[in-house]
């Protein structure tokens, strides 16, 4: 702990990273920000930008910025996106913005992003799927795994899913976003050994609408599934990249 | 309505299908039975056992058989099957009794089995759906088509499904049974160009139990699916004669 | 294989139509448009506009129109109808947009619409089932179907029903659309023969509303039924067109 | 209320109608029992049997009969019914159970039937409705009321219903049960011009069944009709019955 | 029917007012309108606005007031009432339009309002329930009954309903709208002997909000009571409005 | 600690107690007993049969005497209920079971019972809130407060709570349990300035049956309360404990 | 009474402070406001905004204003906060307006703020739960109690709760509000001995989204708990004070 | 494929075993028992007893039996379990019955137990979790994985819970069992790194009783957790072997 304090005295380390460094998270005005949590699962802490106002967000941004040399956000309002955006890059030089998907990536000069052998995939079944898959991606990448896109292969024509066999089977953990009735994940499940996660997405309209046969129906499942909530694509990417840590401490004896 | 009386007065028609003949329902303290529309569409009227005694139920099957030479009994409890099959069997000698699928069908010793050329397939994901598709299959073979089981073929083991659809596409009409996640309708309708009837079964515990998840994603399939009720093979079985009969319609000019 | 590569070294056939007959389906960056199964079904490919970008819509239906010589989009929002209407028109003559129903049919100057001898009754409830009526009946339409209309025959004036029972039975299929209390379809297939197709409309307020109490009233019904999701017009005409299609192969002989 | 005491003193009335009349209900170990209200309205307070013991369902009934000279207890569990019966005859001569509608009325040597010029009509789609139809009669005939039964009229055959149109019109109140998808108390109301009350039945299975589809396809009728809970006999008989007085009291200028 | 036709050709009565008095209603592109229904239950046939465009309410209310000299338009979007308003004052003299309650009437110059000695007291609990409770009245005024309000007497300080008692007493029925726990109508109908109508209206959030909690509430109610769906001002109306006519009848000794 | 070695090597604690003093729980093979929060806040620790063999409830139970000299059961189901009493009443002299509650209370030969200056008021509708107010009273008195009950009150007839309303007033805090539409606790909570404890009981069929409509009506209501889960009468008797020693404490400056 | 009149006549007293005085509450055409209650319990009476208009909101703040020198609206919208603010300015020196919690305070000049010994603590999970408990804080203020305030200690990191046991304990009753999952309110109460009372949050998304995950769990929780409906900050301030208010009344042994 | 037939020619393989070989699955009348999946996967195939007779159920296991050396029997009624034991043990000498879990292990004379040098820990927080649990290690096991339980340290009382972080996290996968309000996966997946699999249980009454609070719970949790349907030990067990067998591969490099 000296040795913090004398960096602080040096000037070599913020007093923001030091507090995150000693007490596992920074606190502030618009909440707090775990980032002792983030540097041991080496998942980004993300920052929900729902119910929280444009000022809130990019306070806490900044604040995961200072701490740990990057920000995700997820779940931004289109209306709040810019303004965010704006707030950041007056002082971080790096701020991506997927719209679709409504998450935003900053990451400061000196970030270095983490590596891991373990290779992920991500299964749409559909366009609609799309924002959601980004939205694991995301967590994904951002924790250093490769992961490997397959699109549109949905169940309805299933010879789009059986070209995909051997790919499938070469990645070490797949997450599988469906909506409407979210039969793929049941499909991928059949086919693979891996372990797969499934996501239901908000799509269809009438009697389990807006993901619910989804999500019923990968619960239901009758194949071995785990599965997260509607449209949780940052959870999903979350437990896969645990996953494949786990697998990377396995392969190469180091955590 | 001369001829008729006649035939009463002569004792070559009795009273009960005299009565069906020109109101075109039997009357009687347990209810009606509708002989005409029997007669009419050639769907077994059915003779729901739930919510009635044993002997209302004998005494409508009774009227069934005095009018049309048949009766179908359709979700008899176990506790009723041998009351009500006794009953019957008094007085008329053929009474057969699905335990498992709660169905009893009784015919008359003059009753003529009718014929459709149009074959209906019946399709099932597991042993659990086997009930429901028995329930189907009495109703389609009450009304003379050719059925064809199709039987075990989940999705969780896609090659089982794959291995059959040559078979599949060569059927007039699908009725496909399905519980817990309820895939197989929508994958089967994706492999074929017939008319696919989906029937959810109450099969699956926890969250989307008892066919709700089931009933909900063939609902939301997304390839074309026309639904029935969870449990309801009755009304699977009777859709897929009025179509298998529009067939035979147009195939053979005549109704 | 080899006419078809050579067709294109022709210049005889695009590479997006080659890519179709010989894969089953377009693929784009927007999602695949399945071509081989419209022109095995008759059936036109819908492209659902719900949760898709006015661009990714166009080009979908420009690849559509590629393909196959049509496209049809449903569930297209207000506000992205002028904008995917105006960037289909630039390249192809004829582009019918029906606002209330969401919908919008684009054809190329070669298309040539099918023909089917089957006829389909789509029978409304009320003003407020047209736009669900109407999505049907583009797709029969758009499969060659000769379509019918019976409006504003809801069961609370029992007569507007009863008169058209004459016109209702010498249809091939029915599709009947009914929001509310949905008890139409029951009262319809009460009074016919014919296979019934019940579409709830997601009408009324309260319990029940938005089509609940009507989708349950047509799966409880005690006549014979099958039925779509709340609102999908697309899927109960693509269902009737099955049927139609079953009984034309029927009639003429040839699928 | 000298007058009630010295009846008491005089052996004319016992404590217990002494205390009801004083007090308007009587007051027992197993609950209260409202005997005022019973006489000011007419309607005979129901002792509802469900979560009560045999004994507290004797006392409660014994506490009625003691102070009005009636007692209705209804949802009498099959297995509580002969306890009570036989608890009741020790002290009262006549005793009506009926098993399949869980009622028993219970009256005093002196009890006087009340007398109604107004009719009610109960209505019923098929026989699984009989039981709570016999419900709302026993209150509707309790309070005096002349009851017609209309039995076995469900809209799947409408011309059984259409036979009605002139008896229906010829009641003042109609009370209409209907269970599965609940629709004829939709299509009685458009027939009539009288005040229809619409009581839920919890047949059926899957979705919307045990009565749900019925109760939203009624509170969602586009017909005028006024709904009680699912299998809510008695409070639909209630309910006729203070409409019935209401008529009455215009009638005859007396309450 | 020649008279009729004989005051068209003699232009004493318009085509449409005739067709009304012929058929029962008058068909139009917007839907139709049930005159001959307005006519024989003195209740104004509503015209649900709701899911039509503001040309197609502006023309059924044209039919309206050419058939009956009146229109009743409810559930009128806020976006579309001026337009509808200023259609219909172009021919018509007098429009009234509520804006909190949604409605609309609009007479013509003959029209003569009709008149019901019965009395209908229109209850709320709060000042949300005030736009249905105006819907209920509207209907109620329209049938020509007088009509008495009674507002803000919800049970959370139970002297205001209290003070209400003798008023309540002296009224022929009761229409009792509340939202959040909806406890009001339970009360009231504990209090009197008249036939009380509940109306649970839309308010409060969370658990049982919308007025899910008001309406299961009432269902449950330990008092007699008849229930019409959330907020469905204009069924209570016209229900109360059917047993006033009722009383009205018994009284008068006329229809 | 070393004491409480010493007073286990003396005999003078028995070994469950004293780890029951250094752990806060009793660790068994059936679940563990926490001893220390008994203790610390005078609630009796419930063992909730529900999910437990007999044998598992009896040994906790045992656990629980041994380590406080009481036990408390709740939900214990009709058919264990002998076994678990017998089991206890071997080592244990006196235990009381209350069938109806399903609760049993077991202490041993040296328990003193605690005792708190503050009431607690318990009220009820009706006689079917019985059990789940019984079960709160156990925990109340268990941990010493006065009870007094106020029973069958419910609001169908408004004065037998006025009546109260004085003695309502003199208590501490309010416990009030209603099943059905559950507007008693409203109705109480308008006429004190108590807090009042909402316990919603499982009575009543239909929507809103099994104490949905009473939970939902409690959460909406118009007054100040704070509510349980269905039939909770232990939380309740519990919650309304914590109150009332809080209340204890300030009165007499000791915890 | 005379005084109060005199006290009027001589104008010292306005007539609407005079109707509150006798009455029990102001009446005005916007609703009524209950001063009585008010001055009894110390809770200020919340004007619900909700479903008002700006001018019903703004007259019954004026009439709380005069009748007991203090308004509180709470559920202001956004789009009638200024409105509403600019109509109470004009007469009244101070209001504040927060709008995230969207409460409005205003007070006359000769308000005298209430002040109660004992505190309240109020809990947080994360930012999203600020609004609801900052609307708790303001009716606990309002009634003169000192809150203090501990946030952002949701379970996901247990240390920050665990920090913070000490303060818990030393406070007199907490609100704990929490999202998405809930479990912070049982944590809480795990720890602590002192009344808890938890208030769900709408926040989160998909199954259980909106607040129905944390308020079934609170419900379900295995600690003592008491639960008011989502976001219903003002209810559980108010239970608090009523809480705090009997412990005061208790130490000082005066109301 | 030549061997083999020779190795079933020379009696050295069954032809049952022969099929599961060379089609991947043994199929039976009773249904089809996928035994190539169980030897690629590890994963004992489990025979879901629910919806099938004792018959069925031993028919299948001694299937797997043949095929595998194996069977594994879930959900297995009290009331089958004798007949399907005593069925087994005919001809098989190993039958482990698990009554609370309702699961039967039977293996063959010649069956080796795989092995798996991953560890999985199972954690639950009360006695009630225990039979779903059970299920859980069952499957663990079967695959060879070596279990550490971890029983009764619900969050109640965090002390329990906190006293193991050591244990947790030395543990490769964890899955967490939970009914109630289900907030211990949340606690747990908050205090390690490693993948947790959360697992509702069907414990708990009224509003998000039967494990509906504790699913919703788990799925809104703000930690990282995937999550299987309630009750789903099966599941949650496979899908930690899926994780710990690619642990396994990583480690060892071969699967």
């Amino acid at each position: 702990m000296r040795e913090l304090l004398e960096a602080v005295a040096a000037g070599d380390l913020s007093p923001t990273r030091a507090e995150a460094e000693l007490r596992g998270y920074v606190t502030d005005d618009a909440g707090r920000f775990d980032a002792a949590r983030e540097r041991r699962r080496g998942i980004p802490e993300a920052i929900l930008a729902e119910g929280k106002s444009p000022e809130q967000i990019a306070a806490l941004a900044s604040a995961a910025l200072e701490a740990t040399g990057r920000a995700l956000v997820t779940r931004l309002p289109d209306e709040h996106a810019s303004t965010v955006e704006r707030a950041l890059e007056d002082d971080h030089p790096e701020v991506a913005l997927e719209a679709r998907a409504g998450t935003l990536v900053a990451t400061g000069p000196e970030y270095e992003r983490p590596s891991l052998s373990a290779t992920i995939g991500i299964v749409t079944a559909g366009t609609v799927d799309g924002p959601v898959a980004a939205e694991a991606q995301v967590v994904c990448e951002g924790a250093g795994a490769a992961v490997e896109r397959i699109d549109d292969v949905g169940v309805a024509a299933l010879d789009r899913i059986l070209d995909q066999v051997e790919r499938l089977r070469e990645l070490d953990v797949l997450i599988v976003a469906a909506g409407r009735e979210g039969a793929l994940p049941t499909v991928v499940a059949g086919l693979v050994d891996t372990p797969v996660i499934g996501v239901p997405v908000s799509s269809g309209y009438g009697y389990g609408g807006d993901g619910a046969a989804a999500l019923s129906g990968m619960l239901q499942s009758c194949t071995v599934l785990s599965v997260v909530n509607v449209d949780a694509g940052f959870v999903a990417g979350a437990q896969a990249v645990l996953i494949a840590r786990a697998i990377e401490t396995a392969r190469t004896g180091e955590p």
